[in-house]
């Protein structure tokens, strides 16, 4: 982390916050400080412009925001109601590779080097016959086209399967969106470098490894990035 | 993934999007297609307003979310420009462990243990002297007091300290973001189950073992999670 970017966190920037800004926090520790609960009715606008003593424009904006995150919904005749956020799809909206800082897209490009290693022992608790033919369709796909972009495509799919059969969908959907990051990150580098295990060398330790050997499997073939990474930090 | 959920996701709900909905994704859609790159200058709100064939307030609303998301800055004299968004401050107004349903607490729960597990190779990297001894300090605390409360705070201090360790700010970032969660889920729990694999066995594999018999360790730790997650998969 370079230094600036320490102090920054450290310090922490003047806001100029908006009124809206104003608005919307003081509404999330409303919510929080009466224990409202997912399906709770909400007050009006009107009436939280009132006991704010701000316009109607200023909350409608704040409420805008809460609605964006999921926070809470518009039913017909009960009005407002607090709800369960979805997590993930705000986190998609940020998640735009031209956008974030190099800083941040190195980090998400570790971050998902921890998820594969880590990802051995839930892998290992659902999986099951049907998994390892889909895993073994992709692979056979695979060996048939040495192309850039469809390798990257298979790449893709490969690594996709092993989240979609450790069979969290939060997982699941969170590495789908950082795909976009990888990608972007992968098509940087010259060509697509692979360690000496291969995805069908990983399938078969699938098959007949346990999950620690899939594990230095899935370590060998990531092999080049973790290299990197090693010298970066040197 | 119950089948209402499967359904859910699959089908998508007919959106009653508002006019706000609408916009905000608009002119994320232009931002893209123009390739805007942060710093860039945005055309002002009432340009906007025109092009698009809305109302001013319909514009700010809008604005107003994506300036929410980091997206957007306003700086004086040169108006609007495109921001780097902080892809974790977003991701922090939504979790809530009283707000997010029981399905995601767990999918998360079962992330923090991917994480825990995967973690032990960038931890290596970076590893020094100094990261021992903070680890060991925090240990030595832990064996003076048994209240539980207290326990959970160093179990936090703990793992926390191991993923400063890795040096991933965002990884970092988020883990302590997911602490309230934990927090949440182990306070569920009657008490603070724990492997035959201590805190200080743990610092012990650090000073004198590999990464293997590290992460070994790491899952004796975490094994009664590991247990109960087999449980309730099968």
């Amino acid at each position: 982390m370079s230094k600036q970017i320490e102090l920054n966190r450290d310090l922490g920037r003047i806001s100029s916050d908006t009124m809206a800004d104003v608005v919307e926090s003081r509404l999330r520790d409303y919510f929080k400080k009466k224990f409202f609960k997912p399906g709770d009715s909400l007050p009006k606008e009107l009436e939280l412009a009132e006991a704010l003593g701000v316009s109607r424009n200023v909350v409608r904006e704040a409420l805008s925001r809460l609605r964006m995150l999921g926070m809470i919904e518009s039913r017909k005749k009960r009005g407002m109601i607090l709800a369960s956020p979805d997590i993930l799809g705000v986190f998609e909206r940020v998640l735009d590779p031209l956008i974030i800082t190099e800083e941040t897209l190195q980090d998400l490009f570790e971050l998902r080097l921890v998820l594969e290693m880590g990802l051995a022992d839930i892998l290992f608790i659902n999986l099951n016959d049907k998994h390892l033919h889909e895993l073994e369709s992709i692979v056979n796909n695979e060996a048939k086209v040495s192309e850039q972009g469809f390798r990257i495509k298979n790449e893709i799919a490969f690594h996709g399967k092993l989240y979609e059969i450790a069979g969290n969908d939060t997982l699941k959907r969170f590495q789908n969106m950082l795909l976009p990051i990888f990608e972007y990150v992968l098509k940087l580098e010259k060509e697509l470098v692979s360690g000496k295990v291969s995805h069908h060398d990983l399938v078969d330790l699938l098959k007949s490894g346990d999950k620690h050997q899939f594990r230095q499997g899935m370590y060998e073939h990531l092999k080049p990035h973790f290299d990197k990474l090693e010298q970066m930090k040197k």
